[in-house]
C-alpha cells in the first residue's frame, strides 16, 4: 500500500524544540513594539512577575535572550569564582557537560558520578559533602534529557542546604512538566527555558536567583558585566523603569506571556498530571511491545521525555527517519553517550496529552516493523497504554 | 488514573468544519484589502483560475460568500424553472433534502430513492430516464455525508448525458478528497466548498457551471438577479476588471488561495491517495474491533468520511461527548435518519493522514469502553489499521 | 525623485472592507472548531450576547453568514409581506437600492426622497406619514455611504414610532462609529455588519430584531424558511443548545468576538469620539485645501466616511489610483449617482484615528497635484487638520 | 478637542526594534520544528545562503541567537587576541562602546575620534595607519545610530585594505537600508541584524566573515569555543548535515527567511531607494519647520534614521512621550552623549516609505507645539517633505 512521504512533520514529539500551543503561536504574530515603549516596559515587568509565580522564585527570574545553553554558561560565569570548589553531580551527558563551563572559572571542580542510566543518591551526596567540607557550590541537572532520567532534586537540595552550600540547578527540560520550582529544590541559581514544557519556541531562558545567590554573584569579582554572559546586567531589568542591557526579543516575550498564562490558568498541578500520565502510558506501551527503557528503573524515568533503548541490530537514525518519513512523526536522537543507543520521545507542553503517547507508540513501532523481519506487537503496546489512560 | 478534561479539542476529526492547514490559518491573518484594490482584483481572478484548474471546470467556478448550503439553494433557484422536470436521486439525508429547494421552483420533482445505506444504481437510473423522457434536470449528491456513502458519480454522469439531461451535482464533501471533478462527472452545475477536503474554514462555496449550464440559467426567467441567491450576478466577477455583486470575504479568499496552492502543489492524485488510505485504515480498524459500518458494503464507503454504526444499547451523544471529554477528540453525529444511529469520522484535508485513523480509533474505542461493561479490543483495531498503513 | 510603486497598499482608508485590528487578525488564525463542538456552541452564544450589548438590542442579534447585503435582502424578505405598504426614505444610492428588494415582496412601495447630498427631514416625514396612514413599514439607511451623509436617525425613529409603524434600519456603515444602537433609534429590524466600524473582515452581518419585529416576521406567511434568506431559521440559534441552520463561519465568529471585545473594552463613547475627531480633522483639511464635501452641509457629514467632491476636470479613477500608486493609500470610489463625482475616505475601526486623517489628506492632495497644473495647498490642509486634532 | 490616549502605539517609528512586515509576522506563527528535523536543517541552509546573497559575503553569514550586541561581543572575542593592536574609529556612542569589548582581549586599543556629529575622514585614517603600522585590526561602526550619521565605509574599507589590515564592521542599523554589503566595504567581520532595515523582530544577528577573517579567528588561541560567544562553533553550522552548537531560534529563522525573501524580491536597490527617499523627505520637513539635524551636515545623515536636535528649553522625554500619548507614534531617545539632546526617528524596513516621513513630522511637531508657547509651522514641514516625495 502506498505510504505518504511527509515534507513537513505532522507531529513533533521531540525533546525540544517542541510544537507550541496555538495561543503561543498567535502571540508571536503580535505587532512588534519598541523595547522602551511604555507599554512594552510594563509588559516585560508583568511577564517577569508571572514567571516568578510559576517558578516560585525569591526574586523575579531573568529572561535572557538565548536558549538555556546561554543561561547555563552565564550562570557558571557569574556564580563561580576562582576560589570556589564546585561539586558537579553527573548522571548523564548534560550534567557531565556542565563541568566544562565550571572549569573555565575555577580549577577546583569535583564530580560525583553515576552510570548514565541511574540517578544521584542523596545519601551518597550527603556522605560526599561530609567528607569534602570545602565545597562551595553544588551543580546538578534535574532531568538529564539524553537519558530521560530524573534526579531526586528536592532531596538533593535538602542535603546541599544542610551542608550550607550554594545550589545551581539545570531544570531546563523538567520545569513546567513536573513538580519542581526554584523554591521546592532550594536552588540559588535555577535555570530553565520556555521551549520545553511551557510550549514556547526556543530563543529565551529563565534564570531564578535566590537572595543568597545574588549575594554570591555580586561579590564575585569575575562575574561578567557588559556581556551577554552577565546575570548582573539584567538583575533589575524586570522593573518597568529600569533599562534593558540590550534589546529583548519582543516576539518571544509575547509568546512567553501567552505560555505562562496557559500554565497558570490550567494550574501547575493539572499540567504536571498530564505530563505524568502521558509518559506513564507511553512507558507502559513501550514495555508491552518488548522494548525497554534506557533508565535502569521506571521509577527514575522522567515524566517529560522517555529514552527508549534501541534494540540490537537496529540503526537508530534509520529508525527515527523512517518514523518521520512514513508517519510524519519526528522524534529525537540520543546525545553523547546515549547517541545511537536511544530514541527519545518528548512529552512536553502541548504534546503532554495521553493521545500523543498513542501516536508516538504507533509511529515508533510501525517504523521499527518496517525495518526488520522481527515484528513487535503494536497492538499490545496500544492496549497497555490505554490501560493506563483509561 | 486521572483523565484530563479538554476545554479545547486536541483533534477535530469531524465531517466539517475541519481543522485547516497551518498555511491556511496564516493566510486568514493576512492584511484585509479593499475589494476594489487592484491587487485584490488580480488576486480574485488568480484564485478563480486556480479553482478552475482544481475543479477541471469549463468556466471558472463562482466563489460565493456562504457555505455550500447557500450554493445549493442558489443552484436550485438559478437552474430550475417552472417548466422543468427534476429527477432527484436520493441515497441519503442530503440528497433527499435537495428536493425541498427544487420544489420551490417547479412542481415537477421526481425521486429515485434507495435505502440510506445504499447508493444509486446507474442501470436503474438508465431505465428510469428511458421511462421518463420529460425529465430535464437530474440532481445528485455525490457523497451523502450523513451516511458516509459515495454514489458512482461518473457512471451517473454518463447515463444522464446519454439521455441529454442537465446534471446538478453536490460534491461538497467529496471534492478534493477523491477522484471527482466537474469534468469527470460531466456536471452542468457542480457545487462544492473549500471547508471540507481542501482544509479551509467554512464561509465560502464553489460553483462550477458548464457552458450548457449557463445557457439554461441565462434563459431561465426565474433565475434570481440582484440577490445572494443569484449565480448570474457572479458569472463574470472572476475577471479582474469586472465588478463584484457584493463584497467578497477577503480573508476567506486568501485562505482559499493557500488551500488551492497546497492541493495543486501536492498533486490531486497524491491528496486523493492519502484520503483513501486513511479511510481504508480506519474502516479496517473499526471492523476488527467488532464495530460495523453504516454503509451496506465497504465498496460504497466514502474515502472522506466514515459513518460507524452505533452499537445497540449505546447512546451516540454520550459516546461522542465522552471521546471529546476524555481524549480531546471531536467527532460528528449523524443527521436526520442517521442521527443517533451513527457516529461519523472525517478524513478530510489535513486530517486525511493515516495517523489520524489511529487517533480516531483510539478515542472512539476508548470512549466506548468507558461507557459499557462489554469491552471492545482496541489493540485489534490498531493492528488491523496498521496492516493497511504498512 | 523616484517614487515607489506599491504592490500592496500601505494604508486601506476605504469605506470598507477596512483593515482590521491586529487582535482581529490573530483571532482569524485560531484553530477552526467543529460548529457542534460544545466549546464553539458556548462561544457562539457568548458572542451573540456581546453583540446584543454592543447593539443594545431587545433580543440577541442574528449573526448571518454573508456581508450585510445578505442581511438587507433577508430583512426585506422576512419582514415585508404582500399586504405591507412600505415607505422607503431615500437620501442616497443605498437607500434608493433598498426599494428593489422591498418591491419583490409587496407592490406597495412609496418613497420620500431628497437630493443625494441632503438628508431626510423628520418633520417632512411626520407630515408624510400623517397623510399616508396605510404605511406599515418605514425603511431608512442611516449612513448612505456613497454620499457620506448621515440621516437624523433617532428623530426619524421617534416619528415612525409616534405613527406606530415598524422601522427597518440599515446602519451598516455607521454602527460602531457613531452614537447609534438598535435601542436609540427604536428599530424593529436593525441591520449592520462587523466589517465597517468594528474593524472585522467582510463575511458576516448582524441583524437585531425587536420583539415587535419578530411578531411581524413570525406572522408573515411569506417569510423565508429553510433558506439563506431566512431570519426565522436563526432566531434561537444564538442559544448554545439550539441547532445552527447551517454551518457558521467559525473563523469570522472568532474575529467578531475579538472586535466586540475591543469595542466594549475601549468603550463605545470613546470609540465614537475618535471616529468623530478623525472625520472632523479630515473635513477641516479638505476644505482648507479648497476642496469641498459632497454633503450639502458639514452638519450632515458622516463621522465614519467622507465623500470629497471631485474637482471639475479631474478623472476620479485616475486620482484614486494615483494615490494608490504613489503613496500606497487606497481610497473608495463613489457609487451609482456619486460614481466619478466623489472620492471617498473611510474613518472606520482601526483607521478612525486622527493620524489617518493626515495620511489621507497627504495622499489625496499629493496625487491630485501630480495630475494637474493647478496645485492645491497640502500644507494648509494639514495645518487645518492639526488645528482640530490639537 | 478631546485627544485619544493610546494604549498601544499606532506607529513604531523608532530606530529599532521596528515594526515588521506582515509576511514576517505570519512567518513567526509557523509551526515550530525540531532543529534536527531534516526539513528544518534544509531550511537553515537555505536561509543562510539567502543571507549570503543579501550580504554579498564570501562565506555564508552566521545566524547567531541574540541581537547584534551578542554578535559584536562575539566578534571582538573571536577576532582579537592579546597580540593585536586595534584601531577603533569613533564617531559616536556605539563606535566608542566597541572599545570596551576590544580592551577585554588586548591591551593595545587605539582610537581615532571625531566629534559625535561628524564622521571619520578616510584621509585622516590613511595618515594614521601610515604612522601606526603595527595596527592589525581596524573597527568601525557604519551607522552610529545615536547620532544618525553614516561613516564613509567603502572608502574606509579601501584605506584599511591598502594598509593590509583586518576590518571589523558594525553595520547593524545600516545594512538593508543603504548601499552596503560585506563585499562593498571589504569587511573581514561584518556584523548586522535582521531587526533593523530587514524588518524582523529582535533576537538574531548576522555575522559575515571573510576567508581572511576565518584564518585569523582560527589561529587566535583565545577565540571562544563551546560558548555563546564563539563564532568558530557556528562556522559550518549553515550546512544541512552539520550539527548546531545549540538550538537555533526556529521562529526567528522562519521570520528571517520571510524578510530576506521580501528584500531579494523587491531588489536591494529599490529598497535602498525608498529608505533614502523617506529620510530625505523627513530631513527636508524637519528643517523647513525650523528644527535642525544633529548631524553636522546633511550629507552625512543616515538614510535609515534621523537624529533631530532637541530645541533648547524642551525636555526630550516629555516631547517623545507626548508624541506617543497624543498621536500614537513612538520615537527613540538618544543614547549616551546624545541622550536628551536628540529625538530619533527610524526609517527602516516597512517604515521606510515616504508616508511615514509625513506621519513622523506630524507627530513630532504636533507634540512639540502642545508643549510650548512657541509654535513651529507643521504645514511648512509637510510642504517641504512633499516637495521631495513628489
Amino acid at each position: 500500500m502506498m505510504r505518504p512521504a511527509y515534507a513537513q512533520p505532522l507531529f513533533t514529539l521531540t525533546t525540544g524544540p517542541v510544537d507550541v500551543y496555538p495561543a503561543v503561536s498567535r502571540a508571536l504574530a503580535m505587532p512588534i513594539w519598541y523595547d522602551y515603549d511604555p507599554a512594552f516596559q510594563a509588559c516585560f515587568e508583568r511577564v517577569s512577575l508571572k514567571a516568578a509565580q510559576a517558578l516560585a522564585s525569591e526574586t523575579p527570574p531573568l529572561i535572557l535572550q538565548g536558549e538555556p545553553v546561554l543561561a547555563l554558561e552565564a550562570a557558571a560565569a557569574s556564580l563561580i569564582g576562582a576560589q570556589d570548589v564546585v561539586l558537579n553531580l553527573v548522571s548523564g551527558v548534560y550534567g557531565a557537560g556542565f563541568a566544562d563551563w565550571a572549569r573555565r572559572y575555577t580549577s577546583q571542580v569535583e564530580e560525583l558520578r553515576v552510570a548514565f542510566n541511574q540517578v544521584i543518591d542523596p545519601l551518597e551526596l550527603d556522605r560526599w559533602l561530609t567528607q569534602h567540607p570545602d565545597v562551595t557550590v553544588v551543580a546538578v541537572c534535574h532531568h538529564d534529557t539524553p537519558s530521560g532520567t530524573l534526579n531526586p532534586l528536592d532531596e538533593i537540595g535538602r542535603v546541599v542546604k544542610q551542608h550550607g552550600k550554594l545550589l545551581l540547578v539545570d531544570a531546563v527540560s523538567s520545569f513546567g512538566g513536573t513538580a519542581v520550582t526554584a523554591a521546592s529544590c532550594q536552588a540559588d541559581v535555577f535555570v530553565t527555558g520556555p521551549n520545553k514544557c511551557l510550549g514556547c519556541p526556543p530563543g529565551l531562558s529563565l534564570v531564578a536567583v535566590s537572595e543568597a545567590g545574588w549575594q554570591k554573584i555580586s561579590s564575585n569579582p569575575a562575574a561578567p558585566r557588559a556581556s551577554v554572559l552577565s546575570l548582573l546586567d539584567w538583575r533589575y531589568a524586570w522593573q518597568a523603569d529600569q533599562p534593558f542591557p540590550y534589546t529583548p526579543s519582543i516576539a518571544e516575550i509575547n509568546a512567553l506571556e501567552a505560555a505562562l498564562d496557559i500554565y497558570l490558568q490550567e494550574g501547575a498541578e493539572q499540567v504536571w498530571a498530564r505530563h505524568a500520565l502521558t509518559a506513564q502510558a507511553f512507558r507502559a506501551g513501550i514495555q508491552a511491545m518488548g522494548l525497554s527503557l534506557w533508565a535502569e528503573s521506571e521509577s527514575i524515568a522522567s515524566p517529560t521525555a522517555t529514552a527508549v533503548r534501541v534494540p540490537s541490530g537496529v540503526n537508530e537514525e534509520q529508525w527515527r527517519l523512517r518514523a518521520r518519513e512514513s508517519y510524519g512523526v519526528m522524534f529525537s536522537a540520543g546525545r553523547g553517550e546515549t547517541l545511537g543507543k536511544v530514541l527519545r520521545v518528548g512529552h512536553m507542553g502541548p504534546t503532554a496529552q495521553p493521545m500523543f503517547a498513542i501516536i508516538a507508540l504507533t509511529a515508533l513501532a510501525g517504523a521499527l516493523n518496517q525495518l526488520r523481519e522481527e515484528q513487535i506487537d503494536i497492538a499490545a503496546g496500544i492496549a497497555a497504554a490505554m490501560q493506563v489512560i483509561g
